[in-house]
């Protein structure tokens, strides 16, 4: 199993997520301005999973590029990662379609969180696996603490969720802006140890 | 973040757009030769989408195959671009279902446009990032002066549509044609300055 | 643009195109025996588009394989090709739902016709621009030659579906019957000239 | 025929059957508690299929990495167990949504069995053509060997369905466990006869 597969697996199936969600925005049957105003919360949901998903992306693809070889732990930790991201697109269109309801924006609080646990296995199956890769090392150490503060985050929106599910929202956008901004610092780290 | 991974990435998600466009193709209930009537406006519609996405497909292959490295403002551009690019299905499902209604004209017409614009933004980070490659320069400067009558064209479809739907969609196959045509101006100086 | 790429945008798009047919066979709500018994024609009706494009698969990869590059025409007689393929799961669920009733059937066959037709162009635009090459001329002549012959099948079972739409449905299967078969005779011929 | 676009169509199929499931998990238009629960086997119907899918990639990937060539029988072949794949998102949805009912789990028993029946035939036609090529031949043993159980197991989960569903459910889980188990021996296996 050479890791180049597992790339090319991993992108096109975050391609296909990423793209299918685009599904679940229902064309609606009426066509006055109203429809345009019940669309706006369906948009806002996709907005904020296409940026969700937009930076899996880039995260795995650094991370997977920073490593040199792939054993059967790392494989099924990265399709168990899969996994839940693929539950994404559902998510996303049961919060939208109930203009972010309580137990749809849990749910999405509940998934988030459990991609980025995810995530998180998949950092240690490779941490046990290349623990002498410098540059691997220095891409985990940033996207294990981001992450980190990530699972905290996601974790936090879950109870908020049942009181504001609006402040839940706030949170969400506010985790992804995080990794957006710094995502520059670590692409400089990569550039100064090429591999 | 190397360049074939942002153009294999690209190429995926435009194929995914541009074929799960025909999941908005409803099969209908009836089969008597008035259903077929009935479809024609979908029909049409998808044909213009595909034709759309077909020019950003080519137009996005020679810029990218253009330029040499990718940094972090070009790998945000490319996913605007993509996200604008994602929304053609549902736009171009309205729109037909709707048998080309001004709200969804004008829908269409809006995100064409925001389409054109992402696809400057792409333009400029690029421009910015590799302004000594001459090749790049010079497959950007034809695609940016019809990216800018394009976007010029779009716009003016978007209050068009208020009165008459059916002349903005003359303006969104005359844009098309504009790009089908002198594309093989383009290949040319590709050609002739390979790299 | 390098024939690596269309290859590899054509493959992703008709990769789609098999797989996403299947999401239009409808989940039934109904779990008897009988339900099984209605998806019969749904089925049958997979089974034919499968096999169509499966053989499009094969013979579009073998005909690209010949090729030494791309020029437009080649680019947009491609694109053309992969348009009318791409409405093969809307005629095909049409006609499965229906149970091969007449205007489903007599759309599948124009849609079959206008597939060969278009095949047959890209042969055209491939022809002119790479008349010396040897290898491509030898699958192009065995191609050409079976095209000719499916689009003249196709054709004839237009008229038929007008009266019996399921002889219509047998011509179909005829026309797979035939690209499955001597196909190991082209394998031969290809490998006999390696490239 | 290179083995390697028969990779890249195989994985990309399977990418995509694996991701558009997911399309099969219906937006409830509820947001209580109560509708959670009605989602439980629509969710474990997908796990199940997410993991079967998930192993047939692993074992077809391992499969097609250890030969060396590809011959028209291999690619029948390939897409003959492409086409069964394809099926399980709609017995998978067709069995969660009824919630475990006999019909559409003994469907999904009778799917599973031709999807192993087909992974068989595909192995024979894989030996047929690359009798000498021994690292093939170990992966070919290993794999034939679960490969004879999972279809015997499946086979065994039909008359069971007919009375207890649920048994049938857990055959199924058994035989998934068996593959993911033992997996690592596979892995070293080829890592100890690199090619």
């Amino acid at each position: 199993m050479t890791k180049t597969r597992l790339e090319a697996f991993s992108d096109g199936v975050i391609a296909i997520i990423i793209t299918i969600m685009v599904l679940e925005l229902k064309v609606p049957q009426s066509t006055d301005w109203e429809t345009i105003k019940h669309l706006i919360p369906v948009f806002l949901s996709y907005v904020l999973s296409f940026i969700f998903l937009g930076i899996y992306w880039g995260n795995h693809h650094h991370l997977i590029h920073s490593i040199k070889g792939v054993n059967i732990s790392i494989l099924w930790a990265n399709l168990h990662l899969l996994f839940w991201l693929s539950l994404v697109p559902f998510a996303t269109a049961w919060m939208g379609e109930s203009n972010f309801e309580k137990v749809p924006v849990i749910v999405y609080a509940v998934l988030a969180d459990l991609c980025g646990i995810a995530y998180y296995i998949l950092l240690m199956a490779i941490t046990k696996h290349e623990a002498k890769n410098e540059t691997m090392l220095k891409v985990l150490k940033k996207q294990s603490r981001k992450g980190f503060f990530s699972i905290i985050f996601y974790t936090a929106a879950i109870p908020v969720a049942f009181f504001h599910p609006a402040i839940s929202c706030i949170i969400f956008t506010i985790v992804s802006l995080m990794w957006i901004i710094p995502d520059r610092n670590i692409e400089r780290t990569v550039h100064n140890h090429p591999h």
